[in-house]
């Protein structure tokens, strides 16, 4: 079999440092330049010739920085002529960019996809799309992983008698769902009424919340407004008490300080999709590592076996083993 | 300016007669051919050469006879030098083959798309698409357009006043919206409840519904399963009237007899998108022509102008203007 | 060396499951969905994940239903990461549409090819295609067996002393001569005679028939006119018996029963390469496989041997070994 | 409309030059450069900026030479921003190389088609192609003409009440069919016997010989082995006269001499698809030019007018007018 | 004629401004909106419609920023049905990285080149690239300008009898001694020295310099290093005058307060393909517009006019009319 | 590990034997058949079904004859389904056609990279290109040797402690610098002064000369013009002795005599990258052969092993080692 060669661009090291410890394998060295011309130049430092090559990059901010430094790592890679180039994505932020809702403009998910393949990509670990139509974009095979099976670990720690699990909105609420059954608790949802004018506003929550301990899950928050409105509609109907969990922990524009100053928040819990600042991190905020996951996916990539797999065996409760992912929201 | 020239395939001639008609130019004729083999063949019967090509041909049922016939239509007309070729493609039953919610399954939205543009395809009119992300699917331009404004002039002989426009669930609410905007009535939409072991159902409808005259409105209905639910939500309200509504009519599975038996459906609206079978027919379906919309944007496609300007001035309440279009969900 | 993966549509599973026995693998299972609106779905339910993936599929009547299904296979094994995908399509009948003998029609051998490619086929496993020129259609390696082999083998158990072999026609008489140096037989061959008015009829057989043991051999039979037609040349001539062979045993139109009504014709033999329904048959058809000859091929193709050197070794006589191919035509 | 430019090769300029004059359009003169190192280098010295343009070329001895350069030249339009660029390629030599009829060879048929392609051309103009299924080797449109109009025009000069046009094998029937019903002749063709060692003569002739006129039609005359081997069997039938007609003229290794110098040819007539040396003709040689048919074709791209339409309309006795074409074998 | 549509992003809007001013067509206006998670959107916000859209965009600082901005837009003119693409780069920042002088390392030259095709860039217009092979980089038209003319323009306002052009190195000796022609003057270049160790220096001036006036004249200026080195080198000789010019005046690192404050550099003349921020302007600095010739070049290729014919064209020495270009070191 | 297999065309069929030798392992048979009509057709004479092939062909006159040979072998390999398909190029003469520096011209550096890889090419193995940047054009991995290595070898048999190496001018010097490294040289650079009616000639040599051992090294001699005017610069500064090496010894038009005559000229050392006739060899003439560094990368690219890293580690100065490759200019 192929070796196997990992590297990672500056968007994540961490990340991609932890991925390695799990393989065992190491992280090989990239040297990322950047001329007087403000142009970039990547070099891979390990030699990639007929190596299985995963290349971990969440698309984070500075987003235009960290795609510019993945496409030039495809590129560096092709041109080494490894065997297979993997990119592992954690966080595809421009799969926000799915749809045309005014006319004239582009599809940032769908040129992104094409981006990678001309630059080389040959396939794409990808994780929690913001909509699972994104996964259509890519003309190469891409394994989608979510991280239900690391959240609901991390609850397990609790008394989980009286929990309903929230999704804000209908479109999370399969993921929800599928949350609430690993966790054996209930499921509810916020309703949207959407007004004439086209304005949109959680209306009401449907499902039991009243003396119920109830985490309000979503795929992502970023500025959490989203959130703080659902949460006005919770405290309507009385819960017990309330924790916040999402897979991509952006918490841009002071997102994670409003939501930890929220007195009857008590946990806010997210990933380490990507990175979060130590300055900005709160007593409330506690972060799952999705390294396992990630991990053991790619070791499975890499000796052929199947990913879908390890969301179809049934789990044990022990926390100690949700690392490996998770029941697939869809592969 | 370079000539125009139709063809349709079997699915839908009805249609590309009247698009043609509202065009003033004459339907070319196609000859189709199925071997001893069973094999097709198909012959563009007028001179295709430098002219703008539009073939006309919703994916209905039988949907694989339908797809071939289209697929060889464009390779036909590219073999004969057509200056550009424009899918016409009112009804994309594949749209819905858009995600991939289980292991090893085929994404079919994505792989039609890709075998229109190897067989020639070089632009696409599509309507309603059964999620915007479709859109992206395509490598070629798309022109999206919806059928509100139709269904409005329609319903604008009734008295609105009292009207509440009900979206089945939040994924069609803004196109309801949207609607409910043209036509000045209330907008509510049914909440979908979804439960640990992954049912779903509907659990209750948000927005005002007693006393109002309703008008359910959904992208399509199929088996009409999901409006029969939504009516027995309906009816715990108390509406004064009930009205259905969708731009593609498929009607599968006896739904429009069943719906048609429902007493207190006064009407049952739908579009030409796809040919309903006269046979099928109730008393309480109308059908409204899309034909005016898609020759315009034909029309427009043709001579470079905005097919998005179309949505976007004012409209007047005429019935009888409003055949062009509609406000646009999305271009 | 990667593991292997065999799948078929439902155009011919029994000739699937033949060929998976000769190779001792598993018939791993494909779930084929329709929906409401009549579109398919595949599911291919076993990993595919860097196997050596065959998808088992001839072209035969519904043509287009098997097409898209086949279309469909190719898109989920690619999906799902398959190492390489091989159809291995023993009846291509789209070969037929090899021209442009008319304005503006298709060319679906090629266009078919094409779109085979575009859904992930990365090699193609054919059998006795209508004009050698189509191998050239493929973008991708095609590796084109015939089955003179398993033919000879049939025939070896008469007394082969006073044989000719007629070809309908010089187009296959290439084949029709490699067929008889096989079993030491003589050649003949229609000779067709062409109008002005571009009717076309054998005026007569060129080669020995008076007295002799006549095997009419075609590459397929459809309608089976031609063989009609030769045969009343041939009795002109006065054979002391006639026997009819072809690999595609198609029987469109009654021809299976119009064939067995002659009295003079003893035997039709045909192949396995498509299915000939039990109600059809007839006492004088004999249906010999061709399973043993692609599982071998397939065999090769896995391991990276030569399929051509299948057919330059000499073979002997025995029957039991025909079943491995035969001499090519063409590879 | 955008304007023309053509250029020629060096191939055969002086047909370049005869198609300008019948479009009265000047040839744009091309600079051709052989560097020390035996690399060519090709500069199209007049504007192709959005102009529509028409790279004359025949693939004749040297055949490499001539090919490299018209992939130059392509390369050079496609650089020099050209709005069209079509190949006129009166003779396609690789066309021959239409099948794999040994394990491991070229596709030669094929893989030119596609290098055409790669180099910029996006379309071709042909004329009477080996086979009629290379027409399916071009992933761009192909316009095929014939010179039946050309040859009728010619052989109209004599009494034609009692010619026979012999086709040396089936495979050219339909072609010399046609041809026959444009000059009201009768229509024969050789029969080819191939025997059990895969050797093939040709056997007989079918039609009527004796007594009447014969000319003799194929595609091409290379080393004119199967022209001399037909002579003998039509001799065997007494026939009052000997013409032979093809439209490329190849005249490969002294082919010309050995024809001319049989006593009881009376003619021998090709086209100037190829130039023929000066002097290598003899005084039984006739060439006619396709110029004015291929002029014609470009004035028919060049301004989008169907192609086929100037084989379908009828056409008078006059050789005047046959300059134009003839029924299209194939468009 | 399809209209035009020129539309600019935010690298440099002014210059933008210039070309349409020039053109006498309005600058259409962009919408770029940066969301939450710092991924960018583009709104082209006129008609493109069969429009011949110029996108103008220089990739200057933040480069990344800049590329991805154009990327978009190509993408958003493609799907609103653009009729041609034509990407207007002043400055083609990654055409640096143009070889392989390291193992492992990425070309971005030819990557960014690729990635423009793939976001549907159908043609090119670039200035002064940095070597001439790049432009072999590009799979589409590419129209490659030079300053030259304008540069001469500005100097002929001089006295011209004693001027010496001084390249840095043999690498722009070419550019430089046809500007020497323009001007009338006499042309010398830096003779670098490379040392065993690897280090380059330039060791002396080869050409007249004593009691010159001189002209030091590169591509473009970044950290200003090689011509502060060249700048030694002449003062060993004695030069009357010095002056310097370059097309594009990065100027980074204080390259351009470095410069002004060396006493004998009496002039430092650049042109606008990049923005120099009015804050790091000196008073020796003279930018010149290469709008004019961008204009002109964008008015022939939208009309389909030669565009190296503005190159080849006497010109006058006229001040005035220098602003449509220049001789052309290459198209 | 995939079994290796290696072919050869017409053009240097000994080196093809060569580097076989060192590899161990056969060179397989390949028919190249010439046909009446001149067209080629390649038969590749043993199994190439998923080995890894290996295709030895530089591009040395006739040039159009051998790269069409070599585009038909790479057909036949992909046809014959090779697992893997290298082109080995020691000499790439079209890399020279790497610019466009008159309007309207070819690029074929780039369009012979795009045509070997749409032929089927999936790797290329080239040494010493003509310009550093002619790696970017090919679209597929390229590994970079150069011959340094072996012409150093060939030195140290020689007194070097009073050499300089003298590059004909600067766009040579880094290898010069290079050179001179592996053998403790000096180094001097040829300059060339460019005058303003655009004639070059090389003005002096910048270094020490006088009372020097001089090897002049350039990547090629074609008709050896530069390195007689070089000559006549350096007898200007007295040297010692004088020696000639290069990389490609094309010795077009007369080269090799007329350098052989000069009497100055000790020795002429070049590489066996194309072959040098043996009539036109001189007794100055040395040939070092690079088969053991082609055969080197051939193992290390089969085996997956860095190709650069054979340029990378230090070398002892014993000759019999210098055959693996020597330090590199560029992988």
């Amino acid at each position: 079999m192929r070796d196997i060669a990992v590297f990672t661009g500056s968007a994540h090291p961490r990340l991609a440092a932890e991925i390695c410890a799990y393989l065992g394998v190491p992280l090989s060295p990239v040297r990322i330049s950047r001329f007087a011309n403000d142009c970039l130049e990547v070099q891979l430092q390990a030699n990639c010739r007929e190596r299985d090559v995963f290349l971990v990059q969440p698309l984070t901010a500075p987003v235009q920085e960290h795609l510019v430094e993945l496409l030039l790592m495809c590129d560096a890679a092709r041109g080494a002529s490894a065997g297979r180039i993997t990119v592992v994505m954690p966080h595809y932020s421009y799969a926000r960019s799915d749809k045309k809702d005014a006319p004239r403009i582009s599809i940032g998910g769908r040129l992104v996809a094409d981006l990678l393949v001309t630059a080389g990509a040959g396939r794409v670990l990808a994780m929690t799309l913001h909509s699972p139509q994104v996964h259509g974009f890519f003309s190469v095979p891409v394994d989608h992983l979510h991280a239900l099976q690391e959240l609901a670990a991390h609850f397990r720690r609790y008394d989980l008698s009286q929990v309903t699990v929230v999704a804000p909105d209908l479109g999370y609420a399969k993921e929800a769902a599928a949350f609430a059954r690993m966790i054996g608790a209930q499921v509810a949802a916020g309703a949207k009424q959407r007004f004439p004018d086209d304005r949109v506003s959680i209306s009401s929550v449907i499902g039991d919340i009243a003396g119920r301990d109830v985490i309000v899950l979503d795929d992502e928050i970023a500025k959490g407004s989203t959130v703080l409105e659902l949460l006005e509609r919770l405290r309507e109907s009385g819960p017990r008490s309330i924790r916040v969990a999402c897979t991509h922990g952006l918490f841009a524009a002071d997102a994670l300080k409003r939501l930890s100053e929220q007195p009857d928040i008590l946990e806010i819990v997210c990933t380490n999709t990507v990175p979060v600042p130590a300055e900005e991190r709160s007593d409330k905020l506690r972060i799952l590592s999705i390294a396992p996951a990630l991990a053991e996916a790619v070791r499975r990539i890499h000796n052929g076996e199947s990913v879908s797999a390890l969301f179809e065996e049934p789990r044990s409760a022990e926390p100690g083993e949700g690392r490996h992912g998770g029941n697939p929201p869809r592969l």
